[in-house]
């Protein structure tokens, strides 16, 4: 069976019959490493190591001095960045087919808790509020460098996500250009926009909630779904019940009631598959868009189970082997 | 620094400051597993096991029955195929937002050789030539099936490249739809035709020729490049120097200069990166655009040697940590 993934126009193929029970994919017994820090070589993101970043940019700390011990959050530029606010965005052109521009934008690394081995699932909702305030204080910081036409807030969490770092921690990258996919994703929310007069996001919310099969979480303002045309096993979405087009508008008192949800989903994510791997990014849009009414921000867990192989890089179509629906029965029954 | 992708309008990030240098790209000295076949469980592709497969489509054999050893290379279905010819490919509709198709389609896999450690850079560029053949045989037999649109050949190398199976084999899926990514990558090409009555892929292998810093192998009929806005380490592209829409059409007396220069590629990848893993497409058009002109096929290599992360997954944006032209300069001094 395919399904059409309205928010991409892909066609995501599921094969089920080449899939496990949702359980079997959990990671085996093997624990992922809670090595104290400082066993094999001294973390840069542990209290007492703080001059192994570059200096801090803002941390939640009460009393004590900058880059010294005594945080709850700290904010620091990336070590190695992607892109940096040095650089110029000046465009150079080497004939009509090699255009460059110059690597200007921002990384950096929220460290999300003095504790080397506490990952969200295991934080006080009080303090994963307090995170995504840090997070979205820094969003708003930086929407002001006219430069930055999108900032991507993202969190990989375990080696097959792509990090190697165990110590809690979230980046952002502010990029001088907007992703041609974000491009695509807002086009098509627009079209549908103009079409119908609705938030595509919200539409599909709204046919989610009635549809009640891929529901994992439902408060008074937020709902967590695994949507219909997942591209892969077990992605789940955290969706705001209000039409927002912004991360950036979330008001601080919502932010308590989204760590609540972001805790039971990864809860659940973490007990029913075993602490799996994951990426979790927070889709919002880009710069001069904040106003609009065709996008709603939400977050996206992807866990890391499958590894997309040549038939997804060639095609750019995804082979998902759980049914979303199954998925989210598995994770309901799943006591976090 | 930024580089645009003229085929995909993409910008990648270029961040060489986070990276190591070309050899530090190499595995570990750890030998990728060479087992004999049967050591742990028996090995579903090895000769004298052809009943553990679905009955064979072809193979290239001499005078033994079908399904019983004695063969070159080998064509199955997939036993757990994301697709299949059985399946219906019509569509039903959920309200307007969940839209679904049967899983109309093909999968099979072509087996390359009944030597169970012998990957494409260690066959004889004869061997290679006549899998290269095969697969194009495969290819053409399925375009007379009107219902498929598309058809992926693929390959991948390695438990990082998504497969388990060491076995050497390629894959090839039949989609009822044209995949969106590979829609928008022709009406890209289709529109710098427009504007300038060029194929863009001719046009990129033209300024690469030119510019000389990118180009790994170039031989009488075959070009090997590692592309100006690669998205990965080491992505190496082989192009025909001469303009031909579709795999479909590529000559047979050509398929061994191609082994040639793909047994070169893959070696000097093998020998300078340790056995890395890989996925390999074929680049090739969709039904009914096999007479176009905007379209250059092409097979395309990527080493598994980062992963892509929250911020790719996020916006699409790939983040490569190694520019193409120091990449192809140690690539070209690695004796393989």
């Amino acid at each position: 069976m395919l399904r059409y993934d309205v928010t991409t126009n892909d066609w995501v193929i599921f094969a089920p019959s080449r899939a496990l029970r949702p359980h079997q994919f959990q990671r085996g017994s093997e624990k992922r490493a809670e090595v104290p820090s400082g066993t094999e070589r001294p973390c840069p993101f542990c209290p007492g190591n703080e001059q192994m970043t570059p200096p801090e940019i803002t941390a939640v700390r009460e009393g004590t001095a900058p880059n010294t011990p005594g945080w709850k959050v700290r904010v620091t530029p990336n070590k190695f960045p992607a892109l940096r606010i040095e650089e110029a965005n000046g465009r150079t052109e080497e004939g009509r087919l090699f255009r460059a521009m110059g690597g200007c934008g921002a990384h950096e690394v929220i460290i999300e808790t003095p504790d080397h081995n506490l990952p969200p699932a295991l934080q006080s909702p009080e303090h994963l509020a307090l995170v995504l305030r840090v997070l979205q204080d820094r969003y708003n910081d930086l929407t002001r460098d006219a430069r930055f036409q999108t900032i991507v807030i993202f969190k990989n969490y375990g080696v097959e996500a792509g990090t190697s770092l165990v110590h809690p921690h979230w980046q952002l990258i502010a990029t001088p250009v907007v992703p041609s996919t974000l491009r695509r994703k807002h086009a098509i929310a627009t079209q549908y926009f103009d079409q119908t007069g609705q938030c595509l996001y919200c539409a599909l919310l709204e046919a989610e909630l009635t549809a009640r099969q891929r529901v994992l979480v439902e408060t008074e303002h937020f709902v967590a779904i695994l949507p219909y045309a997942s591209h892969t096993p077990f992605e789940t979405w955290v969706l705001p019940k209000r039409h927002q087009s912004s991360f950036r508008w979330v008001d601080p008192s919502l932010l308590r009631p989204l760590a609540d949800v972001l805790k039971t989903v990864l809860g659940k994510l973490r007990v029913g598959l075993g602490d799996p791997a994951f990426n979790l990014t927070v889709n919002t849009v880009s710069r001069g868009d904040e106003g609009e009414s065709f996008f709603l921000w939400h977050l996206q867990i992807v866990p890391r189970l499958t590894t997309p192989a040549g038939f997804e890089l060639g095609s750019g179509m995804a082979i998902n082997t759980m049914l979303p629906e199954d998925a989210a029965g598995f994770l309901r029954d799943v006591k976090e």
